[in-house]
């Protein structure tokens, strides 16, 4: 297969090259970057010293005429003047920006103050998450990965909601993430003298992920899920925990809630129960995961208040992104899904 | 005035020494540690070299006998074995650790396992928050300090339960907390390879501070608050900040939750509202109030959930231990409140 | 006495408010920002929240009119264009830039690639050490802090290479720095994700600090003083830790190093000797004088190197500063060399 | 093949089970830990979750009969005492302790105040450093992989003391070391709250690898090396940066020092030149090689003291121990010697 990235010299274009330099079944076709074209890769991503020889170019849709796959890691808004021409070049596209993961077009607009530009691609984009709809990647061209927190909350909650647990529908989900996350551009936000040795909540109502959760929540189960997300930068640099305090209904117990995950994920090959309660890492911890594809989701219930809190741990750039990314490929392009994405966190 | 502190060598008698070396009204008496006796305690708390020519005694209730006030420091369970002596010595007690906090015998033995040896005490024993039980505090000999935990839960929300402005009891609190909290012995919990670089999730459900917040909130307002509390130990040192998601009436708006923080703190000479979203720093964060008996609270109203999502930042070593401590200490004996914890933070 | 802040938005200008808000003797007149010109200054640095309601004024000579002492905190090479007319207005003058550290123009122009614009200042500037330069100071109407780096690499060594113990005229200096000696400018280098978990070299060879290290070393012994001087980004926000790495004469013996120091700093408010190897901190860490204006000075003879390991520790911003700057502040006005500066670090 | 690892739930083990549990040439036979006997490495190892179903054994030499190769990841002192034993039942040998690291008894016994208990054994084990013994790696039983500090300062040295260009036969060697290199026993030393935001120097003088470092350098050199050696505990998990200042010939220029370095390590599959300067990552940084077994090398001229400063970064448990310890086991056994060890870093 041919790849191409758009949008290389970022974060998450530096980890879809991590993974794709590796795949045995890639070539990267081109890779680029307005910034640094011209320049190797490896200057910006000194992981890559040594493993490949590729270099940026200025961002061209001629340059990925040949590509099995583009993948865009550009801005959010800037991907949906590109998409269409793409798929007319006859290339796949897989999306990593936000403009094709929501079907409705005004709550596009809602949450992301702008309208969309071709807003009938929505309907023939698909969500890109295997776990959920993994049939409609299999045959989509156009492929659009999910948030990080998103994926996080969802790939947590989806098995909850589908289950006829809850008692309400509103759902609190408190998240954690690294600094990664907030990509590789310098900002005092994520300078280092500000960012170290705080937590810093940010957007605590109305963050844009709110509007993905939900629409992949209502879609498996009955109820009008409402969430009330709020995220809180911490002294990380990559990972996520997502904290979703659901309130359930009398009698929910512990068997019940495994029941429901293993219905769902027992055959993921990048879900991991983590839930024993037992020593350092028994219940979902990001640190585990950072720089693979899973996502570890652990639970306990609380009788004292009727709730389920559950806990769902991945790496933003992975699992929360280009690992997700290179799973659909994988997936889109009938390789077994696993391909290229078989690394292991590091301990300690 | 003199003091002495049982139990000094660990970080909240550390901090207690730190704040009462520079107490101009003081006169530390004794220090005790078990281990370090005999040893000069900037061995133990560096900051403290060339400050105190102070060395640690031997545990030993003879050595506070002239203490006009003794601050326990001791490990839960232990300080109910001498406290009843101390009082009967004539000392004003400060204990900051658990052992009084709770005026319930029944909550003392459900949530620290064990029957309380003194449960007479309970009621004659004042909770040293002073924000909410000020007076008390100045007539009372002896004094239970917070959970440090439970000082933001608490803080964050007795305003607003107090307000009638709530629309469901069960609150949910999310805390992320730094690794002093965790105390001075090593632990493979709080080493450093596998504290740094994550977030774990600790008791998701029962952590004893829920009975003391949960005292409390129920001290203030008619309802029966419920607290959902779940915490969570990341890559800090010092500090906490509580994440407090309450559900609150329809038509509740952003001048209705001003005015009642303002109604109860305006005259705090500790509390700090942080909630005008201006900036990096427009929401409380623990990383402004280190080293400081500040409690900053700010807020978020949230339409889309009915929700009021409240952030308290604390030092949970200052505000959330010693300091409130010494707070206590002035209000007991008639000293000006902020002496000796008039220090600033630093940026950054 | 009044003073003035020119350059206040960054993190030595935060630091010069936070210690002169609270310093007894003296008036805040003005402080200067372009950027946050009109805002208060808190709003920038969180932690002067509640205890200042000043605000940044553009930058304006005559603002500081009637200031007794004006600060400069400026970018270097923008005092030397300030400096002479506040002079001609009768201010004091502590600069805490470079423009007027070094004695010798050549040096200057070599070492910051451009031409000094009033070189005939720099021989009435006084290097701003009080420990190698406090009858001066007192008299100087223009004082030059010394540059973090150099301030503890030069305390360190002074009295080693005044006691003619030394054998190699040139002495390694290994510097350890945190980001926030980067500035509050965000910055890739400073940027949390590549600061985080890292150890970065930079400038290995040529770095402007020598040049001060060296004017004031070899002003203090008779030989010809080389440094070879490497400086390392560390994941941390404050502090600095020099170690330096001398050859010393066959025969040179703990003790001789001790009386050196003895003779040097004997009564040195700031300088704290750490060398007793006992414990955790029986060496200097920046840890524990973050915050504070002290030097923590160790060492460690080596006899099979025949080296004298010395280690300086100090808080970049404060003792590297504007505590420095501070201290001179009180000596040239004939105040108590500590007034402002009895901040006590934290532990942990 | 068949390994067995006695030692495995440090985190020099886990590293091991890392590495050979992905190797495709080989079937881990039992794993030891006299602590976690009977339970799931997962529990120790959280990485390694869903990835093995190995559990620790007792540790029992009967365990590892059939194993062509045995790993020793014992305290030092421990596998001089198993290690003759494990020879006699016909494994090789691949040690990560300092047990058989030097060839002189008398050095040993000097730098670690214990007599070797079978020294006669010294002399037939091979130090494990490819870059400098491939040949004999090749044909050895009995295999000590070198202490991480070693590894960085000698593979960083060897080029330049083979080379002539040194002009002093002692060279300063500054390391700064992540947390992991402590181990994962709990201690003060590596409590997160005191190791967080300081720089730790340690053993400033006499450190053990001196010893190793000595043997090595002085076998490939004519002159009489000596290393003046001190460790510095930064704030970081896995990483070791080594700061080598030597001093050099007149004359000596950077394209010799290239040349050096080319003849010596060209063909070398984990080294690589990082030296170019440009950008944030053009010297080495243990940021770009963590979870790898590259060492990276740079360097620095200086000619205001003629000096050479080389920077090389390792990890301290993949080229400083068992990454090292896998390429070793790949050399000794006839396979690919890069096999199991072709992990990417991750950026940021």
């Amino acid at each position: 297969m041919k790849a191409s990235i758009m949008g290389g010299s970022g974060y998450v274009g530096g980890e879809l090259l991590r993974l794709l330099a590796r795949h045995p079944q890639t070539e990267i076709q081109s890779i680029s970057s307005q910034r640094y074209a011209g320049e190797p890769v490896y200057r910006v991503h000194p992981n890559l010293r040594g493993l490949t020889s590729l270099k940026f170019q200025k961002e061209n849709l001629e340059s990925t005429r040949d590509s099995d796959v583009v993948f865009t890691a550009l801005p959010h808004g800037k991907t949906m003047t590109i998409v269409p021409q793409l798929l007319e070049m006859g290339s796949k596209v897989i999306d990593l920006a936000a403009d094709y993961r929501l079907k409705n077009p005004e709550t596009y607009e809602r949450y992301y103050s702008r309208k969309h530009v071709n807003p009938e691609l929505l309907a023939r984009a698909t969500y890109g998450l295997p776990e959920l709809h993994r049939d409609s990647i299999r045959k989509s061209n156009l492929v659009a990965t999910p948030g990080c927190m998103a994926t996080a909350a969802t790939l947590g909650l989806a098995p909850i909601v589908a289950s006829d647990m809850i008692s309400s529908p509103t759902i609190v989900v408190d998240t954690k993430i690294g600094s990664s996350g907030a990509g590789s551009t310098p900002s005092t936000a994520s300078h280092h003298s500000e960012r170290s040795e705080g937590v810093r909540p940010y957007k605590p109502a109305g963050h844009r992920h709110i509007a993905e959760i939900e629409q992949e929540l209502n879609s498996v189960g009955g109820s009008q899920i409402k969430i009330a997300f709020t995220p809180h930068a911490v002294n990380m640099v990559r990972g996520i925990l997502a904290t979703s305090h659901c309130f359930v209904k009398p009698g929910t117990e512990k068997k019940d809630v495994w029941k429901a995950y293993r219905a769902k994920y027992e055959k993921e090959p990048f879900v991991r129960m983590v839930s024993d309660g037992i020593g350092l890492y028994g219940l979902p911890n990001p640190k585990a995961v950072i720089g693979t594809n899973y996502c570890d989701i652990g639970f306990e219930t609380d009788p004292h208040t009727q709730r389920l809190v559950v806990f769902t741990a991945i790496d933003n750039l992975t699992k929360g992104a280009a690992g997700q990314a290179v799973q659909c490929y994988n997936i889109m392009n009938g390789l077994n899904e696993t391909t290229g994405l078989d690394t292991t966190a590091l301990h300690p």
